[in-house]
């Protein structure tokens, strides 16, 4: 059975106040539409075609690195109208599938289960029950349970208003009896607006046997329409994937403190405190422990390293049993191997640390190839901009950096010496022996204090 | 309609166990009493009464630019009493209104329907209706709908008890009555209190209609006696705000998690990050971002602008598509220029930073005036404060500070200047020339290093 | 009445997915054990036996120091099984009671009414009543009330399953008759295990009358089985403390965003922002604020105080009226005085400062002695590690340390000494004078900044 997905991506979404289409507001660091389009792509369909609206630059803009055809819906006049500008793109497949990209929960399985059931007949809808369904079309059955039509909430009566099951727009359909049923659609309504919904009375004229699928959660099948509707949908997401989590063997502090913006892959028994946020690819190895009001994007930490408290971490990737934190702040290209140290106020970016390389405190390196057992004092700074170009400082294993040292790049220290504190080191310092350069310590003594001045 | 207000304020609020009086308790950054003060501020009434209790100095100081009057309740004798006390303050008005300083959530348009109501009577009651009323006093009506009396639970029978309506405290009556009513109450009870609640079956009882109007929120009308109280009034508050927040086109990342203690007003599409606190006035322009837990106080944020992670910016002024973070920490006039980086641990304090200047790491920038395109080093201070008085940097278009330098003020750094890393200058460098100070580098070749001592 | 407590504690926790043994997991930073453990020694019994499984040494070690004894279950054959191995260990014992080592929450309250209940009759349950018993045996009485057995959900008739009284697991009973029972019991089931349970219908056979007790809150019967629950129960467990704090005075931001692992003990009008974590034991003074996103352990902060955010402090102990932070680190046995300031970026262990004395900007302190009135600037690092050795400085009062001091340890800078900015202080400074170590500041005309590099 050969599939196409049709998105419809083209509403305006006004109630966002917003200059960015409705579509590309983000969902735990995705756009609403990237979500769908990944449910849409894990069913491995022939096709996927997104209906975008006026304008529809930057939402084809981000997603320029997907496998989908674009469609534009120039005028907004209604979900027929919109998917019948998709029909040319999905001529000859056997069902088309509807999607929508601002309701960007919908789960893989309840799209499969929606697609099978259009196995044995041409339409398939999925509905949904609801506490309240007030605002819904309701789904509309006849004495056999057999589907007849969706009445909306204004055209219904007090009896069709008691229906609980509702509808949410998702269907699947024959390709070929959708162009035969979009057809006969109109626009002869309030709106004034073609209504893809008025394609399930026109097949339950026909005899056709609508068959129906329910998604597993509600949360699903809603859309998004203002931001608290997002705000609300991303704590749905976050709940979900932080119960993933724990059931996966994580611990969580405060699983509604906790935001995945990304994919996280976890060995067993590691522990994230509360406030953590893990963006883009993440990776953590056995026993890491993640500290509270963290962030960790596009990294790897090794098992049994701790990173504690706020800690901001970047494109780095970091060994077994190093001790990152609090306050550290690792920027890509930090390379820190294992049993590594990485202190308070200390930044490290497109840097390797040696195996037991320790930089504790107030410390910048940039650019800087550390060796293993190298202990780097308070206040160092490798100097690797001058303004015009990056240089690199090498330091030799089992160096000792004396505190509130400058590294003037490029520079290397070799290895086993030692670097006497407050130095600025602009020249090569030899292996095994003190280098440094101080001015000598004088005292004043006739020296008077300033003084307040009024 | 000349409209007096009288807030009681008097009560001791023993189970705050707190030395500060109850109506001081900050809500949102700003006392109990200041909520109810602006809510009776925005009806432009004639006049405002604040009774107080014993030792209300802490409590009129807290409000000493505010235009009401005090009043003191010497002794606790119940709130028919404490409006006693107000009626000089409100003689000759028409309508006098009470208000609670210890219910802080209460709403303008409430009141103001409060008030409307009593346009053709002379007493107007606020009242709810409760899913669980126990332990409120019940509106008793009678069977044309008209209220008759107030019973407490106490006092009421079983059916009595069933009564779902119940008193809020609030009221607006004559003025003329009021005084006429509050002279017939007595203190013939168990508590041995005048209770401003009696004046409703004195008035009844003189035929008088009463009207009633109701909240909008159940919340308008919860008093604080404890601190739990107070914290779930606060986080009924901040949801409130991060709903309006959000409808006016804000992104936030967690509603749950996120505090304004003040005033933010902002462009469109900017997004908040989670767990961030806003106080005081806020602006945030177009599209600006604040990362997660950062902390903004005071300050204008230029459209563009990204706030990144766990930065601290207070009385600050940031120009347009600058990035500040993390970790920057921005206080007191700082006033940072348009495409302005300001990164990791640095502090800035009544400072200029000019166009596209930079100070990306470590460093400390106090009392300095920075021209545009300067980059400032990692690990430079400027050593503004000699133990008796603060000197000034200043720091030319252009210059390149190397880093770790000290700059001793009174200085300054000509245009185009470059400062050798690790230097100290303290005597003026001038326009583009290198300008250093560094001892030379030796190297010790004999030298042993230090033993670990037992 | 001498009373034996046995804690079953062998649980395999397959659904922790977790190499540590279950009753190892933390709850509010403490093994669920320690807090069972804990509430059967508040109950003063004669001895405690906890019951641990195959390879129970990492429990065992895990509380090395309580006075408990040790019985391992080598099988996995049932809760029954589990007390039989425990038997000979509270011979002759009064009453045992059976706690669980994977239900944390149980109140000491609960149990003293449990074993009270027990004072007549040999044998006594915790029952709990749920409004979905579902998966729990309930509880079946006969006419008169009395318990005559309990039914497991899947041998329940659907009457049997309407039944809301469930059975906790929590009994009491007789210590000769509990040997009896126990030895009557079988493993003639689907499991082929021993059931604890059983011996309530072997007890009720005997026309044993059995008491039965309720726990006050429903969470204390919960157990933790997997990561979920786990998470579940901390937050049940952080939101009573907070309630208790907030009742006892201490104004919480907000309760959902507090964590206290450990003790904390408050004097009058505390006040916490939001997200603060307490660990271990601190104490915190009359008025302390403590700002949002701060973590505090085992620490004791003077009256007056207050710590600004993102603070992290640990082992320290702070004076009256000091102000710390934000971004401020205290690291163990940081002792500051009153009235002392440490600002942004500022390290501080195993250091003593004097009553005034100021650090405010990317500093290190360690191994360091700082008297009175002494200011600190910005960028100071100790230089109090040479490779192999830890040694102090001493700083006398009233002295001035310049900004980018570095002080090389051991060394001593005398009462009221100044320190030019940016020196490295290597030897003794006199007292009352300037020292500094300064080169010569040179500016080389000719010299053209490098450009950028292809």
């Amino acid at each position: 059975m050969k599939l196409g997905v049709v998105i419809l991506a083209a509403g305006l979404g006004k109630r966002m106040r917003s200059s960015l289409p409705k579509v590309l507001h983000p969902l735990a660091g995705r756009p609403l539409l990237g979500h769908v389009l990944a449910a849409a792509q894990r069913l491995e369909p022939e096709r996927i075609v997104v209906v975008h609206g006026h304008g529809g630059d930057r939402v084809k803009a981000a997603f320029a690195d997907e496998d989908c055809a674009w469609v534009e819906q120039r005028e907004q006049r209604g979900t027929g109208h919109a998917v019948i500008q998709a029909l040319p793109a999905v001529e000859g497949l056997d069902r088309v599938l509807v999607l929508y990209g601002d309701v960007p929960l919908i789960a893989e399985e309840t799209l499969r289960e929606l697609v099978d059931s259009s196995r044995e007949t041409p339409l398939g809808l999925l509905t949904a029950e609801l506490g309240d369904p007030t605002g819904y079309g309701r789904i509309l059955r006849d004495g056999d349970g057999r589907v007849v039509r969706i009445v909306e909430e204004k055209d219904a009566t007090p009896e069709e208003r008691r229906v609980a099951e509702i509808n949410t727009g998702f269907l699947v359909a024959d390709g070929a009896s959708l162009v035969t049923w979009l057809g006969a659609i109109s626009d002869d309504n309030a709106q004034g607006e073609y209504y893809l919904t008025d394609i399930i009375a026109i097949a339950a004229d026909q005899g056709v046997r609508i068959a129906t699928t329910q998604p597993a959660e509600l949360a699903e099948i809603v859309g998004v329409n203002d931001r608290l509707q997002l705000a609300e949908l991303e704590r749905i997401y976050q709940r979900r994937v932080a119960e993933d989590l724990m059931r996966s063997g994580v611990t969580l502090a405060d699983p509604a403190r906790f935001d995945l913006r990304g994919r996280l892959v976890t060995e067993p028994d590691v522990s994230i405190d509360i406030n953590v946020i893990i963006e883009g690819e993440v990776q953590l190895g056995a026993g890491v422990r993640i500290g509270p009001n963290s962030i960790l994007k596009d990294c790897v930490i090794g098992s049994g390293t701790e990173v504690m408290a706020n800690s901001v971490i970047e494109g780095a990737r970091v060994g077994a049993n190093a001790r990152i934190g609090p306050f550290a702040r690792l920027r890509p290209d930090a390379l820190l191997a294992d049993e590594t140290h990485v202190g308070n106020f200390v930044e490290i970016k497109k840097s390797r640390l040696g195996h037991g390389s320790k930089a504790n405190h107030l410390t910048y390196l940039g650019d800087a190839e550390i060796g293993a057992g190298v202990n780097v004092g308070a206040g160092t700074i490798t100097c690797n901009y001058d303004g015009a170009n990056k240089s690199k400082t090498l330091i030799g294993d089992g160096a000792f950096i004396g505190s509130n040292t400058a590294l003037v790049a490029p520079v290397s220290v070799g290895p086993g010496a030692t670097i006497g504190a407050g130095s600025v080191i602009s020249k090569d310092a030899p292996a095994d022996a003190l280098t440094l350069s101080r001015a000598r310590q004088t005292t004043l003594q006739g020296w008077v204090r300033p003084t307040k001045k009024s």
